[in-house]
């Protein structure tokens, strides 16, 4: 079989990218690995998801993928620059594509993120934006209940739940006066409708995991490693029992997985 | 150093336990286990539950405890009756200690339990409280989203969040005239206030890690094991980095613990 792309992320969120892939690239193979036995990664430490992050990668490479898209906003931010070392083939994360999407839709230079609370802790967001153009006014705000939120259904535009969180965590965003927002965890886009209410037609939303897999295809295609026979198989790889997991992909995907979904074992652990 | 007491749980919830077990005997030396690096436990399936309970389980062995308290509602749903079978020390869970207090409060037969997705799904709250009067009418809900909230601090008595996450949850029990309902996770405590305003009066709450302190402890008296050179020293042992932990626990046992805890390593993983 030809070399697959791998995609990873901590649980459903990357997903996100796995559509965006396939829309791009309808013939490449893609393994997808899900964390969902050790999800979520948003609060826990650097060392850890350090560690974490290092036997997702490890996987990958038993796999033999010909690209790497880490998308985890979390592991993105904290860890990419580790796993780059240790990675033989590409490999790309959504904070670098997110921020350069951000410079070319921004016309006020007023940069607004949301992310987990490790990712906003580590500062990549910030550090990448203004490395594009110094005088970018950057507004950061962790969102750590917008996981959980969306993992147990209070995402739909009309859920009081929601809104009050979505209100909570993005005022301070909305009276910022940034004209330009970047989803900075794969899961948000599915609070996308409710954000939009909140925060009005003033500000364009980014979506980190789809910026992330085009980056990923013009690298494919640069490199003329694109799959030109065809055939786009996806597996699943996931490290806790699939039942859960299959029920909301197929919702989130909108097609059935059953079948290319597999329990796996990763390295050692904490 | 005399023989501790082991007390473990994914996260903080268990110190509700530690804190009890501390009131009824100040002299007892206790190790507490935090899995903080994996929780929260209560979406994961059963088979990575077992998985993970062994390892917390074996963790204490080599600590050479005298008595275990499964402070978690979750693994003392799942996985009590495994880790009984490969525990050389007396070993207790909350489900039965907490079905026990249940039995003797209520009046009208009607008890309800709220615990997290794995424990309901388990069956463990209704099978024990209908193995001590089979005509006990127990209505259960899974409450998923409690742990992300008293985790990310929407739990005060004026919380919107909590309120209206509360009712949506709760409105069924209210409705079932149940006349005591078992917090069935070590976390709900926290939410006490808010649930009771929105139950009112009728309903006695049974606190599950308060009620398995007080098994443990009369275990300990009965077997003649007190520590009688008491001294109580606590030791916190959890597997991320610290510094997060430590805030909130103090918090939480409106103490000083920084020089007590310490970051550990357990058995492979997922």
């Amino acid at each position: 079989m030809e070399k697959a792309i791998g995609v990873f992320d901590s649980g459903l969120g990357g997903l996100t990218a796995v559509k965006e892939l396939s829309a791009l690239m309808p013939g490449e193979n893609i393994i997808y690995l899900g964390d969902t036995a050790r999800v979520p990664y948003g609060s826990r430490s650097p060392e850890t998801l350090v560690r974490f992050a290092k036997q997702d990668l490890e996987f990958f490479f038993r796999q033999n993928v010909k690209a790497v898209l880490v998308a985890c906003g979390t592991i993105s931010a904290v860890a990419l620059p580790v796993l780059k070392e240790m990675c033989p083939v590409f490999i790309e994360g959504v904070v670098s594509p997110a921020a350069k999407r951000a410079a070319e839709v921004t016309k006020s230079g007023k940069i607004a993120v949301i992310a987990t609370n490790a990712s906003i802790n580590s500062g990549a967001y910030c550090r990448e934006l203004k490395s594009i153009n110094s005088e970018f006014t950057v507004t950061e705000k962790a969102c750590p209940m917008f996981v959980p939120i969306v993992e147990n259904g209070y995402f739909g535009r009309d859920s009081k739940v929601a809104k009050l969180i979505v209100k909570d965590y993005l005022s301070e965003i909305k009276s910022s006066g940034a004209d330009t927002l970047i989803l900075g965890c794969t899961h948000y886009p599915i609070l996308r409708p409710v954000i939009e209410e909140f925060l009005g037609d003033g500000i364009t939303l980014v979506d980190s995991g789809k910026e992330a897999a085009k980056a990923v295809c013009e690298h494919i295609k640069n490199t003329n490693e694109e799959n030109i026979n065809g055939g786009g198989k996806n597996v699943y790889c996931i490290t806790d029992e699939p039942s859960g997991f299959i029920h909301l992909a197929e919702l989130f995907l909108n097609r059935k997985i059953g079948d290319e979904v597999k329990k796996v074992t990763l390295g050692e652990d904490c």
